[in-house]
């Protein structure tokens, strides 16, 4: 059932024992919004506590240092950002069929839960931001930099396109009010650890240019995440380079899963659709970011991309 | 003489013909100024022309492709995001005395001008937008556009120390009417040229570390700027790098200049002042990032920059 903002509200008062669940890998804005919504609640004397498949890695221990858990009888389950409950991990099982409420932006929400609070905002700790402040709380600065924390991670600080107006609305209202964006802001994205900056040096010596550096590539072994210390969860920003090269209008990146085969992410530029590209090799994804698994070795699944992007180059002219 | 926003606004509505100055090197900020002034001044049917010491890089075609300047008799002149007279470059000597109006952000301002309008704002575009918003204009697309690109550069697209509420309420008031974010914040910065990348590459090939992983140190000779086919200009992303990885408390970059002398730029956590590590080898700054130029060899120069972050270092205890 889809509510409105008015009964999300009711929700809130009305109730006095309170699980809030991240989903699994968590990220700013999952957990932006749990430990807002967590410390709005102590705040209106209701009980609470928190709950995520994963442990919630140091950048986040501005959230997570000072919040003790309240011990809970018979809680209401709110789970937020969670598009779908499979994406709950390990605990979607003792879960399911209890999530009361669902608080989330994401319009593929699967409506798993008996009530789905859903806005097309940037950030679900926007969405949270705006019920926190119709609730019977002062908002403090702990609320405001785990929302901010939220709003910026999930628009790549401001730079993503599904930044709009209200997204920096929200911002001036927090700045105004008195956030740690300094802190923040080099905790999210000016901080790299020693282990991915070795990673990405070994990935982008295999950097390669094709048709006439219209297309780069860069691959990423098993064998790079050993000798760096790195894993897949720091790849993120190397998946985006290729394309960001100056000319380059497909970037594709090989990655080796564990059983020694190759994941390719590839991302285009306007007038080039990924989805196409990864299309012909069995996958599948939006216009301007895609991904396919080709069941080969990876000499193989090059060719069969480099071809594929080659049929889409040829479409442009 | 420093005069006030109605004092300023008549300026524009009072005279006909308008020479808008930006600095050299220009950067988004001055560029932004001056293109969405000139489209002001010609939407109120008055004549305007831009000058500038340095060609405008193909980064912001978006703003120069379809100016056209209008030819001038007996203009007045006005400078944008110029701090100091020197700032002007090459072109500093024809315009010495000259300069009617001077548009800044910077407190530094040395009053160059015979009219100075200063306002304390993130990016002197700040200031601009709001200007125009009280001429008699009709604002529109290439405006903003030219106003977003100065207000997302200056701040690092919002990541900065300087964004305040304002800058935030600004882009939101922006967005909310129409700009082109997405085209431009990928040209901005997310944008790559193969020579950087290069340059980075050969570049963080020599980082090292030093006292624990406390300082970290990296060398760009000009053999990289040579192999790479890039510049000094390109090297500013590389100068933010070693201090931004996790655990350095102070980052270091030695860049060879023609004369195979080394500057060197420090760049510190809070805690430790770079400016004092800076200042035992005779050079200076901020607290933050600092700078100096020990004439002697690069060995030499490392050995005394080491010895100076060692007793920072120290002081920390």
């Amino acid at each position: 059932m889809i509510i409105s903002k008015d009964e999300c509200l009711r929700f809130f008062n009305e109730n006095q024992e309170f699980l809030i669940v991240s989903h699994e890998h968590p990220d700013g804005d999952t957990l932006g919004c749990a430990f807002a919504l967590c410390e709005a609640l102590r705040l209106m004397g209701k009980k609470r506590a928190f709950l995520c498949a994963d442990e919630v890695t140091k950048d986040f221990s501005f959230m997570t240092d000072s919040f003790s858990p309240d011990r809970l009888s018979n809680p209401v389950v709110v789970c937020v950002d969670v598009a779908d409950d499979a994406l709950l991990g390990p605990v979607a099982e003792e879960l399911r069929g209890k999530i009361d409420l669902c608080i989330d932006h994401h319009m593929s929400n699967t409506f798993y839960a008996k009530s789905t609070y859903l806005v097309d905002r940037a950030a679900a700790c926007e969405i949270i931001y705006d019920l926190i402040t119709a609730l019977p709380v002062e908002v403090n600065r702990y609320i405001r930099n785990c929302i901010y924390t939220g709003i910026s991670t999930d628009t790549g600080c401001f730079r993503y396109q599904n930044t709009t107006a209200d997204t920096f609305k929200a911002a001036a209202e927090l700045t105004e009010e008195g956030i740690d964006a300094g802190l923040i802001n080099k905790r999210m994205f000016e901080t790299k650890s020693k282990s991915f900056l070795q990673l990405e040096m070994l990935a982008r010596e295999t950097l390669e240019y094709h048709y006439d550096g219209k297309c780069a590539v860069i691959t990423i072994t098993q064998d790079m995440y050993k000798k760096s210390g790195s894993s897949e969860h720091e790849c993120h920003p190397i998946t985006a380079l290729p394309r960001q090269i100056e000319g380059v209008l497909v970037g594709a990146v090989f990655k080796e899963n564990e059983e020694g085969k190759f994941s390719i992410s590839v991302r285009t530029e306007e007038g080039i659709d990924a989805s196409e590209i990864c299309g012909r090799l069995g996958g599948g994804g939006h216009k301007g970011a895609a991904g396919c698994r080709p069941d080969c070795t990876y000499e193989e699944a090059k060719e069969l991309l480099l071809n594929s992007v080659k049929k889409s180059l040829e479409g442009l002219k």
